[in-house]
């Protein structure tokens, strides 16, 4: 019997949501032994508008779908806006009788309106993490992993993420080397060192109402290389380490240290993208001490170390 | 004046080969200062179906585009096979006067075709590039980079090189900032580590006539930590190592201490991506002698390290 795999889409949706898996599973189907039928499905049936002006023609409408193994909901724009009411209940009824039911990038909003994320950890385009965790609060969002399996629901990071979690769907049904072989097809790997938050872009600031903090925070910004300690950031304001940890905190939403570490680590990642300094440097600069504390704090919350985040995002002449 | 990109499809196409080029043009189009205006064409302007079957509804007829400033050619079975004549000699015109002239995947047979190649380096998906170096003998063919570069005419590797290679002309247009920018959205390196060579498959081993040779091979596939010296080797079969080595090369294709190299690093690889032996233990299987040996003939051949390929390729778990 074949495998039915169902990927849905709608007006809005985001044309790489849709092909990434698409191309996986219909790259595992030519495998020997690749059971699969892989179909792509909109409401009504009807071409549908991606997000970039490329029309996508549906093969079956979703009315029409029968047994579903599995059901990948794509992102976009349309999944995250006021997604059509008709579209949501379809897949609050078709997510209960799916073997197992996938997200790629903001497709998580679409399910977590079904109400099928309730109560599970689940992952979304790193931009729209903390949107996904405001709007549905009964949903544990974690914004650092390119793919989470909860029983049956798998949830992907942005956009390209969702040929990972389709990679690893196809090497649980036909093993890995099937999956390798769908991968050096495609031209990309099996498993992508390092997880999302390496692609995330600097975090919005948070800044003080009080404006002794809000200079403190301006003054770490600027010398991310200074002694940065607890102790001498309370002494330029003149609060003791209590005190000021404590205002700190509530003000900004982090400790002292956690912060300093974080405007750290954004300094380093620009220097490594934008300056042909070496990593050493680079760890001085930006006030790491060495480069082995450095690369102790990127793998930490990266995933990846100093080395490899710059030969990913590093510029070039073409 | 907007940037005009034209991504050219037609029946066979990869869907990958056209959505990932769409989405980094159209992200770029959406950052500030992006003045690309990015459409989808195809001859007559109708739908097209793609290899795996989604239908892809064009914004444009090619016949009704005027200025081109980068024409990207995407690939697919469609590209390698017998293409539409009005395709390719719409191709021979619109690459004369385009700005610049992109492939992606197996669109390099089409631009060859066209007689757009002859005479350059270029690259093609890794599975298909001996095909086009036959078939057009006038055009020299790369295996190893993500993407060519020459003059006005880009030619990149397999699938979603077509996204790296999109990625280097936006960061030639408008800046390292939008590039890296639209790299993130999309959750894709800005530069991938390593080049094509890490991803195709091991290659079809060409069996010597001779029984005697093709016993060797065998055994060499068998053994590949034993001592694989020429002098070995020639021992085994009786002959002296000049002999050895002139009849193995005239019926292999290559040298002896070439074939031998090949084996080895397809015998690491396949422990790399399968089991969970030490580098150290995998160099020393595989007759490295050590793991810096096998370091350096990995960086050489396949643009990686041991370590390097097995986060990319080693399987496991959701």
């Amino acid at each position: 019997m074949e495998h039915e795999v169902v990927i849905v889409v709608f007006d809005g949706v985001q044309s790489l949501d849709v092909s990434g898996p698409l191309e996986v599973f219909a790259g595992a189907a030519r495998a020997p032994g690749g059971r699969y039928r892989v179909r792509v499905a909109s409401l009504g049936g009807g071409a549908v508008a991606s997000s970039s002006g490329l029309g996508l023609v549906p093969s079956v409408a979703l009315e029409e779908v029968g047994r579903i193994d599995t059901l990948v909901v794509a992102g976009g724009e349309g999944a995250r806006g006021e997604a059509d009411p008709a579209l949501v209940a379809w897949l609050a009824g078709a997510c209960g009788r799916a073997g197992r039911v996938a997200s790629v990038c903001t497709g998580a909003f679409l399910l977590a309106r079904a109400g099928v994320l309730e109560g599970l950890r689940v992952t979304t385009h790193w931009a729209y993490c903390e949107e996904l965790a405001r709007r549905f609060p009964g949903v544990e969002v974690v914004a650092d992993p390119i793919f989470v399996r909860q029983g049956r629901v798998v949830t992907s990071a942005g956009v390209s993420a969702g040929v990972d979690l389709s990679l690893a769907l196809v090497e649980e049904d036909l093993g890995r080397r099937v999956a390798l072989a769908v991968a050096r097809h495609l031209v990309v790997f099996l498993r992508r060192p390092g997880g999302q938050a390496q692609f995330s872009a600097p975090l919005a600031q948070q800044w003080a109402q009080r404006p002794a903090v809000r200079e403190v925070q301006h003054w770490i910004v600027e010398h991310p290389g200074a002694d940065l300690s607890v102790q001498a950031l309370a002494g330029r304001v003149g609060l003791s380490v209590r005190q000021f940890a404590r205002v700190f905190a509530r003000q900004v939403g982090c400790t002292p240290g956690r912060y300093v570490e974080r405007v750290r680590v954004e300094a380093a990642r620009r220097w490594l993208e934008e300056s042909e300094a070496g990593v050493e440097a680079v760890a001085r600069r930006c006030g790491f001490g060495s480069a082995e504390v450095m690369r102790r704090v990127f793998v930490r919350s990266l995933g990846c170390s100093p080395a490899g985040y710059r030969s990913r995002f590093h510029g070039g002449g073409v």
